[in-house]
């Protein structure tokens, strides 16, 4: 069947192929280079700034129709009853209505019909003869690239204008493509059916949008300049041969009520011809219409200038297309949306390679993908060879950024940023000003938490090279705290003039640090030391959670039958001395009573509280005992550490809006802490609580906010304070190093550039600070600072059903930082506030934050793998590339290491433990002699030298270990490895 | 390229279309047939009995040429070097060596190289064009169709004896054909390359299969007579011209190592030819090994005549696949086996109809599917309009099978049934029996749930219609039997006497019942009535659970500050009285040293036991109260809860062997409880524990086991207990029923038959005779009944990976049950070791039951849409089908209805709860004025009426209201919905 509009050739000749602008080339900014901060920082514009082909939107439209005689009956005045009066026999497909049943952007949504809704978006599957059968009904039906129709009457008469049409055929065919079409309605939340069944002349007045199209929420969600594209399908019975046409239109024109979204249209796709067996043509409009979906199809009948260009892209298509087994698939069912795209990079032709697909999704590069260490190359991190060198350089870098990171901030959702990172960081210095002020008798408390949070954060976020970073007191500082407090007891030193020394020595320290550019060895930690170093700091957090809560029984002791808890007398000071003040009570007290009985002269049986207030003295080995508090800490430590881990994984579960969720896992601490604290407030039970002191002084009584430099302390105290100084010095240099590596990874696109001398230098400084006014020392915090910058992220706000947001980079600037840490210093009038906070609370946050942080580790991935049988282990990468046995002897090994670090910290040299985690790196070292640089890569990563011994491409492990397969898409469907939680907060 | 084989014709000849045996139409019987009882009662032998194509392995072994230059030369022996020295430049496809790299049988495995193990079974993934070159390659291939060869020698030799080939490439290639393969040995789990590289002669010797592939675990899996196919794939240098080939052998023969299992070969392929750009000839093996894993391939393949039928098959193949578009679907993503594969009925050609495919996964037919209702026209259930019909029908279809009813429990797997049946019914009595204690102030205890629940158990069994039942206290009877205790002591009534009273009519209304066969009325309780029952008894578990729970408090008060819990001396008899004892003890105990000084004389600060057991007297407010015991009672609640809840979500984690995990979720509860008797007998307070009387009598102290007939109570009582027995009977009748109709239904392709009738009649008779022992009341319970079917369900054991293994039906006999409650009453001697559970354990228990059965229904799950948005909710099928208003208005009926229940209940008319149970069933009826009969289709299930009101195919929903889609694999796809506890427990 031959199908020849006279003009065609007209329309073809005028689509002459064009030149790709050179525009289209993609100038998306790599993330090694630095761009000028005189520019526009923000890199929206310039990614709109490339013409790309804009998103299209495609909807099947059905010709359904009506099996009943008697829907039949109703549609009587259409022209085509005249053709097929057969009375009582329905017939069988004659169309009267127009529905639309699928919908595509980026996956398939269909109209399921009787619950009146979109189906979830799912990846579209097709059978293959629809697509041939497609195929051939294109390149036997009318393809008009470039018609200039500016209306659907245009466009239907140009579509209808074919020789093998009789003139009465064609008007009916015509009528019936311009009435409405029947759109499900998604706002009213029922089916609405705005289109009549009776076929209509098309007048100007009917091909305005209406509407119902404006305020489909799909519109809100499709970005400007989107296009739609329509096809049209179904069986009619007054046809006796099938009628193919693809048009694309020169101009796009708003088509009057055809799309479900008042889009311009560009693409339109007519599928008619009689009945046949099966659902031939409505599977040939999804054909049509997944091919339209597809971005690269689409690249080429954008541009194709005649037939034999359509039927190469969709030769092309079927060429990739991925095929499965009808025995071992079901074709109904849905495919979910994977989790990330194939890259369109490697499916565009070499001619099209440089330009990004219209409705590109986002690209996984490689650097994006293996991105499993902190020590991805950072020009930062090049060493200078001068003293200094690194700091100038730093300093230099980030200079011209200054005014550009107040004005960037001033964007609304700064100020939701400011909100949830001002509740972590109070969070944050409550918890760990809590437990602090526990582990150094009250040397450090809460308000110097708050004080000093507030001071070193706001110094250090208006200074640093990074200053997305927030800093907090972390684990391992915490930690070590907590050793030379009993250290400095050990030796019966005055604490903290001996901690003033220290400071000073770290600063020291430090600063030669910052002078040798030894920033650049961080390279050397590798995932093997990092986890190692969390693992080891999450499980003492965990040890002294459960160990404090168990504490908690001893002061309040459980009281087992026939123990002595009973034994408490009111004693009255002298027989014969006060007596009126004791008769005077008597009568409103049973307990006198029972003492009268008795025979009870100067005592009684009150309560030792009251018995204090009323003169007497308690008196008996039960007196000191307070019944139930035990038990209730307990239950107290258990709500707060459960209720936080399920206020978490609130997160990835179905229920509430994801703004809720999200708001609900990320308050979770503190919501914990308003439980436990509203549950001790019911109950009303002495039990212990957080010690806030009374007004705005240091919580240590009798001293000022100065620490005096020497105190009783020998002088020479203040050299020996060097030595603990070093072990310090090298945690630090860890913490902060590795969270500062972590922040300016690749991944996060940031533009301004790092400065990690600059940020070593600010925190040398800092600690100088902190020591002298005798508050916490603080450390760039991993976790609560990688939650700052994912409140800042800059994503693409419209996207398609079923597509995830795409990130475009986060709004560096100091403002949120700032305002954070000034609001903190604000908070310290919370103070009188805190002290109804149970300690059980902060001890079941304290083990919530270990637990959090260990479960986030690969390493702890692989532990669990031990207990799995192979058959159950998840598909993980590593595990298809390295043998079973070795992952294990490598798991085998970090907990063995994990052992001796553990035991060492048991010893009385736990204070060398910092010394130790650097070992970490020697143990690693040796392991090159275990393991081959291969499985070093899947199972840790390679260090400096190591990537020197692999060629160039084995740093792709993709490419090198794969075996035959590319996988890809295998490594894109594996989980983001979650960031490491160095700093426990 | 022509390859012809001189006596290829000879070959073609001789393998005439073979008729259809007539034993391959599928015999399976339907489950409405009754099979007689005198055939073989296991359905196995029948089914092996049926001549089906066996099963076939595959495995693509390909060629593979070393790259490296040294490798090369290590194989310079090889002839193939002769034409191809090329010296330095590295041969790019010499083939020296063959891997195995790919395998199927369902499903595709992959041999992950570097890790050295089989991934994970998978749905293979083909690209068009492979199949596409697969296809020109055999149609201008070589086809032997029942090729005689006996050796691989043999079949080498007519593979190769191809015109193209010179003499010289001819030896070659056999050459290299006939070299050993190397194989991944799964057994030592490193790669054991047994294989060498120089190729060799094949000699007799080598021609017989290795002890590696005899040890093969797969060998386990595959049944006996499978076969396998072999696709040789490879690129080789010196070939000019592509070499495809494709052998069906006569009779399939072991071609000696050639395969990785050791199974007479039947398909083999080779597909060889110069080397071209990607992976073409690996590509086109892959495609060709997933054709011959192609059911509808194989049958097609396995009675092709010529190669017209190869390449038919083949287009027939094309013709069905599923395809994915490029640009949604990552071709190199693996997608998991589905839980269900496409039913391979509708694939076959009409000839081939009858005939199920040779691997045919589990059929599922539309009864199979659409099972969500207890009423599935069941033939127990017709009408036969006699008085006790039904029950002489009952007995007259259960008698014949009595014999086979023992003999068919010869089987090992009932032993670890009865097991697990014994455990679980024991912590059932247990957990009831202390339960009704509770309730019933002692009328009922721990020792009469044990001899109760053995005699009721073991008397049912051995009488009943459904032997596979196991009775128990339900949570219905549990809930009647506390508002009973509590009625007749409103009106001061001898409770045992009265609940005789109440059994007796009872009994005479159930027998009522079954001589009019009420039973078949079963069929007006829709699913709505069910959830409503279920959910109401949940909830007053969960309620009564956490009531008991904060009653304990009350007991046991907790002692807040201030409070007098510290006033308690020891009152010494009487001044000057028995001296001599008091003084002896003193010496002993600092609480009297501390009463001296205190200058008590004739009063001590012992605690209360030891005071009393000194001959003193605790005096004093605070004597009474234990401390500490509240909140460990509530810690032993929470821990047995959450310990029971967390045991049974360990069933479908990824953790340890599935026989442990199935080990821990099945005995949770018995975990849960010696979990808290552990913790509580750790810490040794002084909870609450069972009361278990010390010897064999009636935990009511006084009574005989036989119930005196009116005891205290007036006479005209006895007629008064007809009221609640109507109550009763109402509850017991639902209960029974549902729970029998649960239990019969269709797909556990029972063969012997249900009895409803008989199975009631046994059930008021055991209740007449609980009653005049004073034992609790028994009926079937849902849960532990479906537990013990499970327990002894036949499934194919030989599977292949990724498939799930056939439910071939259910080991019907009385013995496991007997045996069990033969059990249960010897158990009797545990009693003393029962005093040591405390309550709040058992309450827990409790909770975790109400929890479990309330979660199990799709009441629950509407429940949770209400706060799910839409665009998370799951891909639920009534979701398709019913607007989301329309669900939640039923959802919110539901909630209405159980609210006006609870309310009932919380009254003093509570007793009349069954009444109110029963009036869900005109609600239901009240609803069909709201819903139209589609929607209740899938909100809930049609009753009798309605039925007759849709059309006949209308009752199949997927033919119905799918629209224009066949969604039967989405209907697969849905979870199995989980079975109504409706008896909890």
């Amino acid at each position: 069947m031959e199908m020849k509009l006279p003009g065609q050739e007209g329309f073809e000749a005028s689509s002459a192929p064009r030149n790709i602008p050179s525009g289209e080339l993609d100038s998306n900014p790599g993330p090694g280079t630095s761009p000028s901060p005189d520019g526009p920082s923000d890199t929206e514009s310039k990614e709109l700034g490339v013409p790309k082909d804009p998103l299209l939107f495609i909807q099947l439209n059905e010709l359904l129709g009506w099996p009943q005689a008697l829907e039949w009956r109703e549609t009587g005045s259409s022209s085509a009853s005249l053709l097929l009066d057969m009375g009582e026999m329905p017939p069988i497909t004659l169309s009267t209505s127009t529905h639309l049943h699928h919908r595509w952007v980026l996956f398939e949504e269909k109209l399921e019909v009787a619950a009146g809704r979109w189906s979830a978006p799912h990846v579209p599957t097709l059978a293959l003869p629809s697509l041939q059968k497609l195929r051939s009904l294109l390149a036997e039906g009318l393809v008009l690239l470039d018609c200039p129709a500016q209306s659907l009457l245009e466009l239907v008469e140009q579509v209808t204008r074919v020789e093998s049409l009789s003139p009465e055929l064609r008007g009916q065919l015509q009528a019936l493509l311009l009435q409405r079409p029947q759109h499900y309605n998604q706002t009213t939340g029922t089916r609405h059916c705005w289109g009549s069944t009776h076929p209509r002349k098309a007048s100007d007045n009917e091909e305005a949008p209406l509407r119902e199209q404006y305020q489909n929420p799909l519109r809100q969600k499709l970005p400007p300049g989107a296009e739609a594209g329509t096809v049209l399908a179904g069986e009619l019975g007054f046809l006796a041969q099938p009628l193919g046409a693809f048009v694309r239109l020169r101009d796009p024109v708003v088509l009057g009520s055809l799309t479900e979204v008042s889009l311009p249209s560009r693409f339109f796709c007519l599928l008619l011809g009689p009945p046949m067996l099966g659902k031939g043509y409505h599977e040939m409009g999804r054909a049509a219409a997944v091919l339209l979906s597809d971005p690269q199809f689409q690249w080429s009948v954008r541009r194709a200038s005649n037939l034999h260009d359509l039927l190469a892209a969709l030769d092309a298509f079927l060429e990739e297309v991925t095929v499965l087994p009808p025995g071992r698939w079901d074709p109904t069912a849905r495919i979910p949306p994977p989790k990330c795209l194939p890259s369109q990079h490697k499916r565009l032709p070499s001619q099209q390679r440089e330009i990004r697909g219209p409705s590109g999704p986002r690209l996984t590069s490689a650097e994006d993908r293996h991105h499993h260490g902190p020590h991805a190359p950072s020009p930062e991190l090049q060493r200078t060879g001068r003293l200094f060198g690194g700091l100038i350089q730093d300093v230099r870098r980030k200079a011209p950024w200054y005014p550009s990171d107040f004005l960037d901030a001033l964007h609304l959702q700064c100020f939701s940023a400011v909100l949830y990172i001002y509740l972590a960081t109070v969070t944050n210095a409550i918890t760990f000003g809590g437990l602090l002020g526990d582990a150094t008798d009250g040397a450090q408390g809460v308000l110097e938490s708050f004080l000093g949070t507030a001071v070193a954060g706001a110094a250090f976020c208006l200074m640093a090279g990074q200053p997305l970073t927030i800093l907090s007191s972390t684990g391992p500082v915490l930690v070590f705290e907590r050793l030379l407090f009993s250290f400095s007891r050990d030796y019966s030193l005055d604490y903290l003039p001996f901690r003033l020394w220290v400071g000073i020595w770290v600063a020291t320290f430090c600063l030669v640090l910052v002078a040798t550019e030894a920033s650049v060895l961080v390279r050397y930690f590798t995932r093997f030391t990092e986890e190692g170093f969390c693992a080891l700091i999450s499980l003492i957090f965990i040890y002294d959670a459960v160990g404090k809560m168990l504490n908690l029984t001893h002061t309040y002791p459980i009281q087992k039958p026939g123990s002595s808890a009973y034994g408490c007398l009111c004693q009255y000071p002298g027989p014969g001395g006060n007596d009126s003040q004791w008769i005077r009570t008597r009568p409103k007290d049973r307990d006198d009573i029972v003492s009268m009985d008795l025979g009870l002269i100067n005592a009684s049986l009150l309560p030792p509280p009251e018995c204090t207030r009323q003169g007497g003295q308690p008196r008996g080995p039960g007196c000191h005992t307070v019944p139930d508090i035990a038990f209730f800490s307990l239950l107290l430590f258990l709500t707060s550490f459960f209720f936080a881990m399920a206020l978490k994984c609130i997160k990835t579960s179905r229920f509430f809006p994801s703004v809720v969720r999200k708001g609900l896992s990320d308050f979770s601490s503190v919501l914990a802490i308003l439980l436990g604290c509203g549950l001790d407030a019911f109950l009303g039970l002495a039990t212990p609580k957080l010690m806030v002191p009374r007004e705005f002084k240091p919580t240590l009584p009798g001293r000022g906010w100065l620490v005096s430099p020497f105190g009783t302390n020998p002088w020479w105290w203040s050299v020996a304070a060097a030595l603990p100084a070093l072990l310090l010095s090298i945690l630090i240099f860890m913490d902060q190093q590795i969270t500062a590596v972590i922040l300016n990874r690749v991944e996060y696109r940031l533009q301004k550039g790092a400065g990690f001398h600059l940020d070593l230098f600010c925190v040398a400084v800092l600690m100088l600070l902190t020591s002298v006014l005798g508050l916490p020392w603080y450390v760039s915090a991993t976790v609560i600072s990688l939650a700052h910058m994912d409140s800042l992220r800059r994503e693409s706000r419209a996207c398609a059903p079923g597509e995830l947001p795409n990130f475009l980079g986060i709004r560096e600037q100091r403002l949120t930082g700032l305002v954070v840490f000034i609001l903190t210093g604000a908070s310290i009038f919370l103070a009188p506030v805190l002290k109804f906070i149970p300690m059980p609370v902060l001890y079941g946050i304290f083990l919530y934050m270990g637990v959090a942080a260990l479960s986030s580790i690969q390493f702890t991935k692989r532990v669990k793998l031990l207990l799995m049988p192979a058959k159950h282990q998840p598909d993980l990468l590593l595990l298809r590339h390295v043998p079973l046995t070795r992952v294990h002897l490598f798991t085998a090994i970090q907990l063995v290491c994990l052992g001796l670090l553990w035991i060492i910290k048991s010893t009385p040299a736990a204070i060398i433990f910092p010394l130790m985690l650097l070992g970490l790196v020697g143990v690693r070292k040796a392991l090159e002699r275990v393991f081959s640089p291969q499985e070093l890569l899947w199972l840790d990563e390679l260090m400096p030298e190591e990537e020197r011994s692999i060629p160039e491409k084995g740093l792709e492990p993709e490419h090198s270990f794969s075996g035959s397969d590319s996988e890809d898409s295998e490594l894109m469907y594996q989980p983001k490895a979650p960031e490491i939680n160095i700093s426990v907060n």
